[in-house]
């Protein structure tokens, strides 16, 4: 039986190859993208347990991390949407908007760093960001613990997924079970996906078409690597600013953490997996159609315009992008008790 | 094998009642108690079939169905939290704050009416309720049924929820399926319900006395029945008006609903099931600690003053009600697209 499924897996592959031994296509995206892998990525420093992932799940839906007890990382990064909120930009604290469109959760493990402009090295420094943030959860990191410490239920927790930590909660490990958790939020078996590894039909006609002109237009010179695009920074607007809307001028991007010129209205190439899934797009939010964002792109990006025919084909290439979504059961959070700190909304 | 477990559950039985002869608590609690039955009871006219169960689970945290797309069902019901948010009042469109404590979802469709004045007959008519309500979901019902018709991946689930229909998305199949889903949340195992089923040891002794102090001093006359409470309405300070604070004379109640001045302060009893779990108490969730809000119900409906021993013995009991959670598999909604009505926040 093992064999015969070896084989078989061999023949979809030497099939496939062949079907693009033509144009090539094939290989040339397997030298530029990569599969998502179906197990969650390993992370340097925090090695993966059920306990801490179970635990980093708890707090991914713990509201009572923000200062109103109504905010959670699932509030903005909404697991079950394609992991965003489908807004333009999140909607915060007493109402407040936030500045810049919420990036997807998924698969961010895969991302270089982490926000828009960078700011967060990987996604343990990222969970800290929203809770301090006074225009997101408006809490600060001492709260915060203070807040886990006296919802009783916790200590259990914490301690079963630091079995060594004499004091198990504190930020630092508030923030490994955050990340951890979010490791596991991935998406695999794309039809891009199975295409790349092998499976000629996977995509459609349609999709492939979208891939070639990807790839040929020089939209993949950005968004490449197992993520396609969360590798690198560039500027909006490398060839033609787009307008005001797409670009308010003050919002300066990366420029706003190194200070350099360089890095005016700079921002890291987003992901493009599942992002059929999370309208609206750009750093604003102000693009609500995939195929206007598609012509954006080419005309502020590769001085590209793309014909609406191009923009359907890569439109439908794009579509090709969503992977299984993540199976969650909704956790059971510990009840507070009268000793709990209070919410202030 | 068979066999010997019903022996063994049959000896439980005698062995639990005879240990009770004495004062008769199991009997008693039999007559005024019912346990949580194991599988979602049945609603008259809304026969459960899996698809309806699933779409109402997706509608259930659809936040598209708020005018901001940033509140649903669960942001307020929440289901890992006991089923409620864990705030004195919800906060709602625009950071509007919501006039009385939301009750818990869980076990909510054993309750006689809904609302803490009853204005919804039964789960559907409440489900219809915070999507049109201006100071929760600001929605109205023609905008969430445009909505759903404009979100694509909802045509198919309709269509599998209600098969007859030949234009199933409306608003009774919406709300059907929401109070399908929502008759799903119950919390069977409670260890008085073990109890109730001839576990004598499900409750500690402490739990027992409690109960019994329950009986006797008259709790059980207003909280009895499946939901032990939820079952009548009963005017808060029968004995013994509360402070403005836990009964601000701004809100009359029922009143609101039948204008009667009989109905004057007249609220629905409240079911205790899982009420360790739903911080803070009363309609208007003034009361964080349990044991203040038993010592205040004694005092307010009974005159009695409780003395804090007794009030240890009741708050005990009551944890007795916590029930078996739901696990549920968090939904995975389908996308917006360019022709999906926008949020407004």
């Amino acid at each position: 039986m093992l064999i015969r499924t070896a084989l078989a897996a061999c023949c979809i592959l030497v099939t496939a190859t062949s079907a693009f031994a033509d144009d090539g296509l094939l290989q040339e995206a397997k030298d530029l993208f990569e599969p998502i892998p179906v197990g969650a990525p390993e992370i340097e420093g925090n090695p993966a347990t059920p306990e801490k992932i179970e635990l980093g799940k708890m707090l991914y839906f713990e509201s009572r991390l923000s200062e109103s007890h109504t905010i959670n990382c699932n509030s903005c990064h909404a697991i079950g949407q394609g992991g965003v909120d489908m807004l333009e930009t999140s909607v915060g604290h007493r109402w407040q908007q936030g500045g810049r469109n919420a990036p997807t959760v998924l698969n961010s493990v895969f991302n270089t760093a982490q926000f828009w402009d960078g700011r967060a090295k990987d996604l343990e420094e990222q969970a800290g960001g929203p809770i301090i943030n006074p225009m997101e959860m408006a809490s600060s990191h001492e709260h915060a613990i203070e807040m886990l410490n006296k919802i009783p239920g916790y200590a259990a927790k914490f301690k079963a997924a630091f079995p060594d930590d004499s004091n198990p909660i504190n930020v630092e490990n508030m923030l490994k079970a955050i990340a951890l958790f979010e490791a596991t939020l991935i998406t695999p078996h794309s039809p891009f996906d199975r295409f790349l590894r092998g499976e000629e039909n996977a995509m459609t006609a349609e999709q492939k078409d979208g891939l070639r002109l990807f790839i040929d237009q020089g939209c993949a010179s950005c968004h490449n690597g197992i993520n396609i695009g969360g590798g690198m920074y560039q500027p909006f607007g490398v060839v033609e600013k787009p307008g005001a809307d797409f670009l308010p001028p003050t919002d300066k991007g990366r420029f706003e953490v190194t200070k350099s010129v360089d890095d005016e209205y700079v921002y890291k190439v987003p992901t493009l997996r599942n992002i059929a899934l999370t309208p609206p797009y750009f750093h604003t939010g102000k693009a609500w159609d995939l195929r206007q964002a598609v012509a954006v792109m080419g005309s502020t990006q590769l001085g590209a315009d793309l014909s609406d025919e191009d923009v359907d084909k890569i439109t439908a290439f794009l579509h090709a992008l969503t992977g299984e979504q993540p199976q969650i059961t909704y956790p059971v959070l510990p009840p507070s008790t009268v000793d709990t700190p209070r919410p202030k909304p």
